[in-house]
């Protein structure tokens, strides 16, 4: 038996997400029962597309429930065992984020080989987000030769992955980001035009400047003007990757859409959304390429660090004010 | 030599356009020189896409010039000839509409064979709409067995034959127009359920229920609260057709994007404009299954007709009024 400390779901919040909307919960978890083995979590993740499971609406995944823990990506040790399966000092992906500990069925988890890689590697950019950023360029907007990319929220997780594979594959790529810090680690992985979205007044004109003959595909990870701005720019046949919104996830009434959306017609423009989860047929493809070019040398990745569940919630509300560069991660132990 | 009306764009419309904008001249055409051809048109149409090109920006199709005759798809007649090619009386579908005669190369324009059929369906059914119906609807859309269908515009000169393809192939099919006569020529061409959108106050609640199990395909005329409403219904992998948005075209300052375009992501939706002159290949296929949808009596339509030169932008304003039943034309002579 062991006391876990936990972060519930207090309220549900309206607009922007507060410390008040999360509540830091101690319980206690029993020995694993037969079958099931203990996780101690090390590290876990917190995202953008939580908040909008923080609403209570239908959805593609089901919201969080008020007074439960919240559920996230992380990466833990197997401390007890159970199963024969898994143990002790086995790593484990998983779904049982914002907790210390928690017992589940051996059966139902998966083992985790890092391949020399960080454990918290696996979820950045050799998971979900590396695997996002893979699926959108490459599958949704169908990156080809001589395209131009636009890639918005460039330093992030999923963004710097973007940048990073379209440079692999040559192509001219134009990564917009907030502040200097952002912008030298674009440079550093060979962005060739780095827009500091918080210093300019008109995007449009920004983009128009360093894109003279437009773009051809825009991975869309914050909605608003930067939707706007690549609609003007974008070429004929642009393909759009709309991957996230989160100049959108906090606004509590209706947030303005792209004022000029009638572009996507006379230019042939598609814009397809998509969630990972339905492209993970592609993941052995991923893991084969991802692994190669992190081998290679030619993958580099960021980390914003939070220490303590307790700071869970911080780590989180940081991603809507632009403050972590690359993958925001808690460490949990 | 003849004499000629035509009419020439006075002023560039801001908003919604106005008779102002429009001029009626009378210009002298000499006849026709050697390898020349004079044509008396006898109809022409008028389409909201024409609004686009009254702005002076750059386009797909260059804007129209101020004092020059406007242009569009006409139905002619060849009145005297300078080329063997083409002989007096033989009909030819061009672009030089807005005007009562004009010379032109004989090598330049194609002959038209009606195959029985009344001239003026070739700007309608069988012509330029009916194309891009069968382009939005099967290629860029996508259509697959089991789709419900949602249409825009649905009585207009493309939504029709929108309509009467998706039913041909099958689907269920949703239908908004304005107004009890267009809703009962839907009901006569088989569309399951009809919308009144100008009588209901909440068009997302009511496509919800006429549609209880959700979209698969919308079918975009209009832009604005239509496609709002189709992404709140839309089903996972829901493809939009963007074909126009006239909700959009005669607003001043920067119209309203849609706001709930977060939703395509979570659903998985691809949004794709597109122009029908990027799709001429799929001509031969269109042309052969609507002459036999036609002849076998499963494809109907309406025309709205004004009569004289002098009533053409009387007839593209109605429009934006949604004055028109079916296709909006000009007859001419």
């Amino acid at each position: 038996m062991v006391t876990s400390r936990e972060i519930q779901l207090k309220s549900r919040p309206v607009g922007m997400p507060s410390a008040e909307n999360f509540e830091l919960a101690t319980v206690t978890v029993p020995d694993p029962a037969a079958g099931e083995v203990q996780v101690k979590n090390i590290w876990m993740t917190v995202d953008p597309y939580m908040r909008g499971r923080m609403v209570d609406r239908p959805s593609y995944v089901p919201p969080f429930q008020l007074g439960k823990p919240l559920q996230g990506g992380a990466i833990g040790e197997v401390v007890a065992s159970n199963d024969p399966v898994l143990g002790r000092g086995d790593l484990v992906s998983t779904m049982f984020g914002w907790r210390e500990f928690f017992n589940a069925p051996a059966g139902s988890l998966q083992k985790l080989d890092t391949f020399g890689l960080p454990p918290q590697a696996f979820l950045g950019v050799a998971g979900m987000p590396g695997l996002t950023a893979f699926v959108g360029l490459l599958k949704i907007a169908a990156l080809k030769p001589g395209d131009v990319v636009f890639v918005s929220a460039a330093a992030g997780a999923v963004g710097s992955v973007v940048c990073q594979i379209a440079k692999i594959k040559g192509h001219t790529v134009i990564g917009s980001a907030g502040g200097g810090e952002k912008g030298a680690f674009l440079k550093q992985i060979g962005v060739d035009h780095v827009i500091d979205y918080k210093a300019v007044s008109n995007l449009t004109e920004v983009l128009q400047r360093v894109a003279p003959n437009g773009i051809d595909v825009y991975f869309d990870n914050v909605g608003g003007e930067h939707l706007e701005a690549a609609l003007a720019v974008a070429n004929r046949f642009a393909r759009f990757a709309l991957c996230g919104m989160i100049s959108q996830y906090n606004v509590a009434g209706m947030p303005v859409g792209p004022r000029n959306l009638i572009l996507a017609v006379g230019k042939s423009i598609r814009l397809e959304g998509f969630i990972v989860a339905n492209h993970f047929n592609l993941l052995p493809e991923f893991q084969k390429d991802m692994s190669g070019w992190i081998r290679e040398g030619k993958m580099t990745w960021k980390e914003t660090v939070e220490h303590g569940i307790e700071n869970a919630p911080t780590a989180f509300l940081k991603l809507f004010k632009g403050e972590n560069l690359g993958k925001m991660l808690v460490k949990l132990a």
